[in-house]
């Protein structure tokens, strides 16, 4: 039995489990088909996504769309959709994408239902949840029974080298485009052949337009030439996919599946392996503002990032970061060569034509060391007065380009040396340290 | 009597002088026109240069041109020029620029004896030097006796300022290019005032083609504007030419004529001011190759570049730098924050798709610290197993981009550390940390 069997198996859910799951779909479509309100506004309903199309793995959610006439108000239709939705879920809530549904659980599954309006093409989309009705139809009429399968086996591959899902927290290959790269390739042995020879900006689904340059994996949606269906794709996830693609062709095996549980590793381990290095390690924590995973991780990475930025603008570079999004607050880990500024800074003024070089020697004249030119550039060389890596942190992060709801710098702790390599930072130290693939856990 | 008269009075040759200069300039012309070889060739005799335009300062040096016709051959051109020369100068040396010729000294001047083409037109240049005999004639043509002593002024303004001469060793200003100055702006004060307000990329002698972008400063030559007679300024020397014409005008002093000398810092000065810096200093001595200075200073500062962008690469910033020409050698000071190197290094590979990344995997596999992937390139972090700034310039200094004649780096000798502040060096590190305009000077 070749490996993809075996892993199918295991992932294929069984006949039984197939029936409740369509029984209870089919069961909420027609109650929802029959509300007053779903005659009074004359909207139509269609289950959508994995279920509909039959590429779902175990357990998956069930999304029920409620088509309305273009002629609705966009108002109305988000009330009424709310109202319908929240009338056929025992237990809900609301959620938030470009606007609002009915997330909630019923007869064991995670369900969404979701008010969109019913076009005739994708060329008058209002919204992105718009598009969802075509790309059910176009899967529905593109693929066999034997593909979907192959999308099943794709989805757990992605799954298990930890790049499955579009949202802003993974970056990386949405259930819809898993769907096309088995109909663009054939099947799941071939699309891994085809991403083992991908190159940055590989275009699958070629068309025309050149357009979304950039982005490392273009993918037409074939139901709407003006959208990446892989824009979501980071260059992170697509490279892990490439890699992944290249040592499963090499040595398959059903870790790329199932991954080995990776484990902290222990204070021990971790103080050892900064040793041996030689570097710091700083530690930033701060209050998690409270926002939905979409646009937590935007934001998370931007403030990352803008600590980065703000440590090189002192020429200090970070080896090493990571990120941990903890319950309550979000931790940042950044391995830096010294915790030690030099004790001069070379600062460059204007130009000796410009304008404002005056203001320039007036403001330094006084200083220790004259400014001077070099290259027709005013210069000066400063001396710090505090050559303490962690409290120019503390002065300058207020200014630097961080995440908006990170920028208050609330409950900011900063731990660095021998304090930050702690128990409590041991899962992020960690997760930085550990640069193992998925795959390669064992 | 204003500053600028009591400047002309102490530059001004004395009348006396002049005459002698002319008597003896004058005696030559007329003993070469004499000459056989030059009735034989049909050659023509011209006094070119400041003293023809009467533009010189003290002790000049004599310019004599040997105007070929066009038919001559260009060897013959050279020797006969070489030949006609030594026959003239009791002393005497063969020189090169495009083409050779002779320099020596009679009656106490220094003489430059130099062939070139006679030309209708400078259309038709064949070398550099065929254009003097058109410069000689434009400014005679173009510039009376009282704009002449306005062209020494300022001649002695830029050689005050360590600006006078468009030779590599100094990239500045030229004779002819102080005496376009004069006769685009009208006087000494007038050119001073401009080029207060000059801007990087200054057009003077406007010329409808936008040529010689990228040059500090554009003077198109009047007699071929082909050619920018500024193309030699360096931007130091440009920003310096306007920053001390920003501050004459603040406060004129005859220290931008005649600057104080500048006296080298005591060792416990230099000593004191590094240690207030807190940065360490390197000095790397090589041999001089034999070279005329047009070549050598090139050379020179290309060297010390090559010397910096080998230290970049390791992160290390050059604070300040500079070099001393000496009898047999050249020396080359730079200041960095430390001599020790990080501990480890991150080195980047190819990206994920490349066909060359199994190979950087397969090199580095076995590092302490295992490869992976940074935003779709490979990355692997190394240990230094040497992490001394000195050593590793050892390693890398030849495979720098260096002056071809200092590649070899014969005779190297670096020290650093305190070794560094010695006696020996205290004139490349005087001239490094004296920062002072030359005007400054007290």
């Amino acid at each position: 039995m070749s490996l993809e069997t075996t892993i199918l198996d295991r992932i294929l859910p069984s006949a039984c489990d197939v029936e409740r799951l369509k029984t209870c779909a089919q069961e909420v479509v027609e109650e929802i088909k029959d509300d007053n309100l779903v005659k009074e506004y004359n909207a139509e309903i269609m289950l959508v996504g994995s279920v509909a199309k039959g590429t779902f793995l175990s357990n998956p959610d069930i999304d029920i769309f409620i088509l309305f006439p273009t002629s609705t108000d966009r108002s109305h239709l988000q009330k009424i959709g709310l109202e319908i939705g929240k009338k056929h879920l025992p237990t809900y809530e609301e959620r938030y994408a470009e606007h609002p549904y009915t997330h909630g659980t019923r007869g064991g599954y995670e369900m969404d239902i979701v008010p969109c309006y019913k076009l005739e093409s994708t060329e008058n989309i209002k919204c992105a949840v718009d598009r969802t009705p075509f790309h059910t139809k176009y899967i529905k009429t593109n693929m066999d029974s034997e593909m979907k399968d192959q999308v099943r086996l794709l989805k757990q591959f992605a799954k298990g080298i930890g790049v499955y899902g579009a949202e802003s927290k993974t970056e990386g290959i949405s259930g819809y485009l898993t769907e096309l790269l088995i109909i663009r390739y054939g099947n799941f042995n071939k699309v891994i052949e085809a991403a083992s020879r991908w190159n940055l900006g590989q275009v699958v689904f070629p068309n025309n337009e050149k357009k979304f340059k950039g982005d490392p994996l273009i993918v037409h949606d074939p139901v709407d030439s003006n959208r990446n269906v892989a824009s979501a794709v980071s260059i992170q996830s697509f490279s892990k996919f490439i890699y992944a693609a290249k040592e499963y062709l090499k040595n398959p095996s059903e870790r790329f599946f199932f991954p080995n549980v990776r484990t902290t590793y222990s204070l021990d381990g971790i103080q050892h392996y900064i040793s041996k290095r030689n570097t710091e390690v700083i530690i930033i924590e701060l209050d998690k503002p409270n926002l939905i995973d979409d646009n937590l991780y935007p934001q998370i990475r931007k403030t990352l990032e803008g600590v980065i930025t703000t440590l090189q603008k002192e020429n200090i570079s970070a080896i090493d970061s990571d990120y941990e999004v903890k319950e309550t607050s979000v931790k940042f880990a950044i391995e830096i060569e010294t915790l030690e500024l030099p004790s001069i800074k070379q600062h460059y003024g204007p130009p000796v034509w410009s304008e404002n070089a005056p203001s320039f020697i007036n403001k330094w004249k006084s200083n220790t060391f004259e400014p001077y030119v070099e290259n027709g550039l005013w210069k000066v060389i400063i001396r710090r007065d505090d050559t303490n890596v962690v409290s120019y942190l503390n002065k300058n992060l207020k200014s630097s380009a961080l995440g908006k709801d990170f920028r208050e710098l609330k409950g900011m702790k900063i731990t660095s040396g021998k304090d930050a390599i702690c128990e409590d930072n041991a899962v992020i130290l960690s997760k930085m340290i550990d640069k193992r693939m998925s795959w390669e856990v064992v």
